[in-house]
């Protein structure tokens, strides 16, 4: 008899018969022999109607009150959890993060668990409850409510299954699993069965939105296994797990589309010390998240500096870089027409040829790439947006993501130099 | 310099508007060199619409979640009211009943307030901040939240203000005070200035609702005033003081009417130890509350009972009755339309003529009185629910109510039996 931690998301909460729903789900774990331990984000778009109320007071509140605010959301859902559980015949019992001593630091809307007294909630399994827990939030020492930032609610599945001991986590959403690529633009994405940590970081980066990554980031910390699966029916998801050495057999295992980029290109920047970082502080301290970093040195002793970020932040980027090309001297060119087509696989660290047959697949498609950016699991190229979908269709097709998993014709070791050639 | 505890209720918060609006209230008292705690309740409906939220869930929801469930309605007000002072440009922090310690016993949707750890209110009042407290709720020494029933918001203002030695409470509502009568039913009804606890709880039970019960009773134990007034202007309301000797030169305080009752009459109860606690047990364990019970003996041996209830409880009462005449052997007759008209003074206490002026009054306009109940600072009659709203109108005049306070001719002290001839 294991402890199973479940979570459902928003979007499977949004409604009485979605929460009776859920509770059914749990329910069945329950009878079937398990311990389980049920995590519940706020009702459907409830955290954004709290955001709008706010918003209707003034402008910009104040973090500590915004958490004491939104934290309202998830126990709602817990509360209402609890009775459908209990209307349903089972033993549950609902928990606030404050309530289990879920405590975090106290930057506040962004919180960082520290420790969770887990006593409680054995007590409670143990006598033979459900346990329903509020994701997203946490409280500080001094008893402060927090938040734990986008994504708050699964970090609180994997913490609480890690704090826990419980073998996995299942974080139940409205789709079926992780995919080799978006399926409403690639119609022959595959569902993947298995994909490594590292792997789901550099998806979720490079556009796929089904896990946040500080939720994987603690998952692979304290080495947690996720199981994604559909709150629709039965079938099983994907498991994001630890890397193991049969997974180098992969290729690639997925592919990504970022299609709402803009790209500053900075020429002429004085190449000293110093320089790059007063123009990224300056981007920085506006709140504009940078995607991609590329520099070159000229012969002339001038850097060609180009970054992309976000298209929604362009008019901001363009305002703190119009200051900055007036103080260095430089020239700036803004393009808010960019996508990003990435492919990722802890498969290419070992094998050669990955980057050849992207390239190879775009150029045959007369698909100009206007930039390129690796890691070790992933390779990137910017490109206009309006060849994106295509692009990624092509790549998808390149490594033929659609069949099941395309093996590396000798599992041979080369060394990472070597492989991108 | 003092402390000011101010509480705002529902209507006094159900949008941004109105919440700018209290801010900017409690604002003014901090600027006028007050330390000012307020206490809110939740915004407009919220409490109802959440009650209407579990009900989808379940029909009997478990108390405790539903306690979950229902506090978070204030916790939304706390956060808002916060972000308003902010964006006003004051110093205020919100708190939950459990971030200032507000323990209460674990009797879920009606617990009692044990104890307040008000350090935490000291230091931010003395850090300049105005606190913003979330009435109707607390925590158990176990962490579990409750809620404190009906008109809890109000019993959190009292015990805030006795705990941190406020010198006065001021409840905020959307009437100028409380009435010598229903201002909707008798025209000339006049604001009271002063009123004594009794006088108030008296008039609370007899159908004025502007505060319940269990706030004034707590005001009363801890001598804490109460100022109810307007939140829409600056004028001063009602006190709610203890009894001074000078309030008895003053016959009767104020009348109201309870005008939607049923009477159930009993005929031929066998007069032995025990028929009367057996009925009443039997209407109590159906949640039914009894409002007035006359019992009288016969000379055949037999008791005549009767008793008045809610006329919504009429059903419940009728089946609870019919299974136990069956039992007795006795008969009973059910009214269902029923008010009741009574005043209220502390001066009855030592001045007689008051029942004689009331019964006159009514006798004049040939209302029938059908039951007459007292107790040392009112008299209550029952008589025919059309005639209800016509009574209360008389008795208002007879004791000149619309006018300032009636004097008693001499202030003599006669005994209790006295006064009602």
């Amino acid at each position: 008899m294991g402890i199973v931690v479940m979570k459902f998301g928003g979007t499977s909460l949004a409604d009485a018969r979605k929460i009776r729903s859920a509770a059914r789900r749990a329910i069945a774990r329950y009878k079937a022999g398990d311990k389980v331990v049920m995590v519940v984000s706020a009702m459907g778009h409830s955290t954004d109607e709290l955001i709008a109320l706010a918003k209707q007071i003034t402008p910009d509140p104040p973090k500590r009150e915004m958490d004491q605010l939104l934290t309202t959301g998830e126990q709602v859902t817990i509360s209402l959890m609890a009775m459908a559980m209990d209307n349903l015949g089972a033993k549950a019992i609902s928990f606030t993060a404050g309530q289990i001593g879920m405590v975090t630091d106290s930057v506040h809307t962004k919180a960082r668990i520290k420790t969770i007294d887990v006593r409680r909630i054995h007590e409670q399994l143990n006598a033979g409850r459900i346990v329903i827990v509020a994701g997203f939030q946490g409280v500080t020492e001094s008893g402060d409510l927090t938040t734990l930032g986008r994504g708050g609610s699964n970090v609180t599945l994997v913490a609480i299954a890690a704090a826990i001991g419980a073998g996995e986590c299942e974080n139940y959403t409205d789709v079926d699993g992780i995919f080799t690529a978006d399926p409403r633009i690639v119609p022959n994405a595959r569902k993947i069965d298995r994909i490594s940590y590292d792997e789901m970081l550099e998806l979720s980066s490079l556009g796929a939105s089904v896990l946040h990554n500080r939720a994987v980031e603690f998952a692979k910390k304290y080495n947690v296994p996720i199981h994604v699966r559909s709150s629709l029916h039965n079938k099983k998801g994907t498991m994001i797990v630890a890397e193991t050495e049969s997974m180098e057999q992969i290729l690639v295992n997925g592919a990504a589309l970022k299609d709402k980029l803009a790209r500053v290109s900075l020429k002429k920047v004085p190449d000293r010390p110093g320089v790059a970082a007063a123009i990224f502080h300056a981007i920085a301290t506006n709140n504009i998240v940078v995607d991609d970093i590329i520099q070159t040195i000229n012969s002339d002793k001038t850097a060609a500096v180009s970054f992309t970020v976000d298209e929604t932040d362009l008019p901001d980027t363009r305002r703190v870089v119009g200051q900055l090309i007036e103080e260095l001297g430089c020239q700036a060119t803004f393009e808010d027409d960019i996508a990003k087509v990435s492919v990722v696989g802890v498969g290419m660290r070992v094998h050669p040829g990955v980057a050849e047959r992207m390239f190879a697949a775009l150029a045959k498609a007369g698909i100009n790439i206007q930039n390129i950016t690796t890691s070790e699991i992933k390779i990137s190229c910017l490109i206009k947006r309006e060849q994106g979908k295509q692009a990624l269709r092509l790549v998808h097709d390149a490594f033929e993501l659609g069949k099941q998993s395309i093996k590396a014709p000798v599992p041979s070791r080369k060394t990472k130099s070597a492989r991108r050639k």
